[in-house]
């Protein structure tokens, strides 16, 4: 319970640290008779892996994946599925410097306040390696998705100032360039922002948006694990998060009533339908059936090639330049990531759906 | 586990309806020896009770709560502590209308989806009203704070496009106005907005922020149970937040590395200190010892008195006035639920920081 | 997480002192739909009331039960059923001795030395007493039980010496005599062995049997939730109980694997026979789909009236009379807190059973 | 949730199948700072592991332990511990035949039913092999309590009807005989008596105890947490276990108050003594500073090599007799994962119990 475990049906479990010897996952709670092989993780991870683009670090990791359990004759048994991910270009001696101070915008000096002490390695668990297993799991969970019909889709809103123009969305452009953005033009214009960024020695942020189609209505429970509060901490527990929305967000705090609500109605079909979707899909955090809608803040990433001011552990004021490897944006990586952590919310939550109705529990049993 | 339930160390779970017998709470995982009695309660409870001001419902509740179990003498005993709340000014009749269509932007539609059928006498359990239970366990959870030095403040930081400002901050003000905000002549132009939105028969919204003094540095867990990340999902759990964000929140995606990062020093006196608190006081899901800051996003109440078009429960598109007694702005009432909800998160990893180091856990028992 | 929460999917909350104002129980995650009033709940509770025989607490307790949420219109919504007993007959004064000294045999002493304190009226939080809530919840997850077609029935086995002769089982007789034997002449020797056992001032243990019927197979979870260790761990739960076995229980320890292991078999209708139940109905921590059969060693009720050596809480060794009403034997009224717990266990593992397999789900949600 | 994942503040999570590719175990919660290394494990796994003496499976693994993460320079950093066994004798050719039907006494036809299908494999995750991770796990566990000052002993109480001389009782010898008896002469007598049974191609099983010394009082929690019941829970989840009982156990059932009650007493240095121990060391649930004593009744291993009758996958009654390799006792080798079981519960209940007290939460917090 020191706070890698998330789920409570669809239990995901990941372990690892940056430069250790490997990193993995444990998945307790996926149903038996899932179709499942490592090439269909392997095709998420690839999405995440370093090296892919002149704005991620140039670490080389494969990132190759091995499902050691919890599959037979190619489908899940419904015991843990266990993956794991060698690391293989770990370079430890790049990091030996910064045991010795706290960097900008990362968790050295608050990691060595809670445990004592901390592995310094390239941020050992506080690093966002770790998300290669949310990545792996999320794979697990899309499979799951995909037999009921459910799509996850996440791609990058905006780089800085840099926003995708909704007029231009095409979702077959996301993964052709290298900002993960479904518009070309404005994908041209992030990365020319981003080479200027990276010939500074500076980074850049931006928002990633996630957008699940095929949920029925009724996900979610009440009060306290309404779905949109559970995607917010799902989507915020992603270390660069600094801010989570649905709908129109923040937006809403500044509408009327009349002109928020979301307006339903019965087409000429007969079919249900909404005039806007401000709610983004849930309502009391229960799904309506229609489209969700989240987007999450990304910060810059805090290593930056500059110069800049700190403390060091044993209490003086320094100047620090960070050597190392890093990504001048994180955002096109953090796509996959946070689609990873909407796909596992949503497993979890489908499942427990059907146990709050007796005739569904029914339906199941008999 | 239909999500009534919240918290690993510190547990509190909820019960009642709106229009129900009683309202309710249990909180479980309170240690002993805590001073308590119900005025400490009832205090945070009168901040949200309707009928204060022109602002919120009519409907005219005591919201006086009794204390049945997990005290002697004075002092919490380490067993559940139950709480009740009776509701004295249901009007049931009022809402005979509502079953026989859906409210927008209100749960009616979710519910009905998922359980099949619904208590629809003044949204049941997905009402507001469902908050007193939580600012009940919210005063415990202070309680409890107050014996560790640590404070939580919350205020309204803006209704529709009336921001405080920032230059005027006075917190002796918070509970002067009846918009609940740090700032005289904010709140005064607030309070005349409203009156007008509420003379056209519409609502507003707002933002609440929330402040957090004297945590001290270590609390949080890593990965998937980051301070962050569990205060966003205790705080987007009220069914009109649609968006969270800490320190600067959604501005740092657009900000570069160098801008976005805080730096520390030590001063003359050997403190530590920061230059800026973008991070709001969270790195890498811990607490650095700094003030925590968050602002939640709070949609216009749903319920107008405005003609608004919808559907029937039997397949109608259908133009509906919605009857009974409703707030035409909640922010203001949702301030103490929100601090109640920031509380409850803190005391819970406030105690499971106690058992992530070897040295404390010792400490505790020897 | 002080203990007082059971369950992961139907989670069961009791609260409540001996001599408090009130007893009480919250249940999160009962499936919506199920008929539910409050004359279900009263049937349980005044099998489990004192003052119902010569061999019980002569303390006076109406139980009578309110439910106070989770209900419209006879069925359960699918949000937390609140329930609550009044206490009406507490005499705080009889207990105001106890609180200088440590009972042999209660938890007076491990309660003073977890908490630093105790609320000592009655034993305060560990009374016998706290079994009503569970009782209430447990008729809650009968009627859900019921509606699946499972019957759970629980009898006393033996008292002291005296066992049943399985020969003479005769089910309807056990609410006929006044501990709780299907056996009417068992009941007869234990009633007489009884009264000289109260008579000597002095108090007797037993047995307490249940049996399961109507359990499909699949129902339990491998590895650590086993049906048999959750089972294992409700009943346990339950103050008096030293221990539990399944089948044959201790005896399987003696015997040979040829001897032991339970063969099956189609019978001539092509249905599935089993030629022994030593497996008391659980294979792998699985129901197999025939009755399951678990028995609970019951200690003799610690308070007695004949004088006992104990110490002091300042440190003397003293002699002692316990004052105060108290049962010569508490076996008939566990019979039915065993099935209470054996219950609650079933319908959560029912409903989790249903997670288990990608067929199932796909069934419920589609 | 599919059950293997066990703890709240300590949590295990167990994976792997007999014949997969590896098992492993994942440790969240272990305080930072705790001295380990794989040796500390091995030496546990090595008391488990086959083919040590003629009463254990002919299987060869070598149960090579490997921690993957969670320790930096000597000392747990608090962040998940990972730790895995490569399967290197797996020779699932021997099972194809049992792919055809279900053995008396395992667990074939309860995970056909569960799932839908099985990793028949040498029984896939209900095989005993899956104990190795949980020993591991234990073997962490102890490390945490040797910081405490606390030992877990657990060794073979009985086979068959040969139970040890408590006269004779000597640790020492525990390791030295083949049966982990601690009494020369009974394992004597047992190791004939199993020559036997294993040339009958029978089996037999057996009673282990486990003493645990050193544990302060005030650990486990009241009502459904107690320290009995969580313990009981653990114990019951090794599969072959039947029945658990704590102090006298069943036995209590037989006797008087004043027979049974322990009576404490101060000696004349002042300590605190009990001139009984029936409790086993646990009051209410909660732990009396005294040694708390378990009994598990294990069953005679199923897998035997005479002929049996069962039925197969495809409906019929058939002869069978099971090839492979299997031990005609799990007696000696359950010893070490009981005392697994029991330091993994008695972890998670110490770090619990620092929580319930707000003197112990101020301790160390400040």
């Amino acid at each position: 319970m020191s706070g890698s475990i998330i789920g409570k049906n669809f239990q995901v479990a990941t372990w690892g640290e940056s430069h250790g010897k490997a990193l993995g996952v444990v998945i307790d709670g996926c149903p038996a008779g899932v179709p499942l092989d490592e090439a269909d993780i392997q095709a998420d991870l690839d999405k995440r892996k370093p090296g892919q683009s002149p704005f991620s670090t140039a670490r080389k990791e494969a990132d190759h994946v091995e499902i050691l359990s919890g599959v037979f004759e190619g489908r899940t048994t419904g015991t843990p599925i266990s993956m794991l991910i060698w690391n293989t270009d770990a370079r430890s001696p790049d990091y030996s410097e910064i045991a010795k101070y706290y960097r900008p915008g990362h968790a050295d000096y608050t990691y060595d306040q809670k445990y004592g002490f901390r592995d310094y390695r390239g941020g050992g668990r506080s690093s966002g390696r770790e998300t290669a297993a949310r990545v792996a799991a999320g794979a697990v969970a899309k499979k799951v998705l995909s037999e009921l019909g459910i799509r996850v889709m996440s791609y990058t809103l905006s780089i800085g100032n840099i926003f995708i123009d909704r007029s231009n969305f095409d979702a077959s452009e996301i993964y052709k360039n290298n900002v993960r953005m479904p518009d070309h033009e404005a994908a041209r214009r992030a990365e020319e922002f981003l080479a200027e960024i990276k010939a500074c020695g500076d980074s850049a942020g931006g928002i990633v948006e996630c957008v699940v189609e095929g949920l029925p209505a009724g996900v979610g429970e009440p009060v306290f694990e309404k779905l949109d509060a559970m995607l917010a901490r799902a989507v915020m527990s992603l270390g660069a998060v600094k801010g989570v929305e649905f709908g129109n967000g923040f937006e809403a705090s500044r509408l009327k009533g009349s002109e928020n609500n979301d307006i339903m109605y019965f087409d000429d079909a007969g079919n249900l339908g909404k005039f806007s979707n401000n709610s983004g899909g849930i309502s009391g955090g229960i799904s309506e059936g229609f489209p969700i809608i989240l987007r999450a803040a990304i910060k810059p990433t805090p290593s930056i090639y500059k110069s800049q001011k700190t403390v060091s552990t044993n209490g003086e004021n320094i100047d620090i330049i960070i050597k190392g490897r890093h990504d001048p944006v994180i955002v096109p990586r953090a796509v996959i990531a946070v689609e990873a952590m909407v796909a596992i919310t949503l497993v979890d939550y489908l499942l427990q759906r059907i146990l709050s109705r007796m005739d569904l529990v029914k339906k199941a049993l008999t």
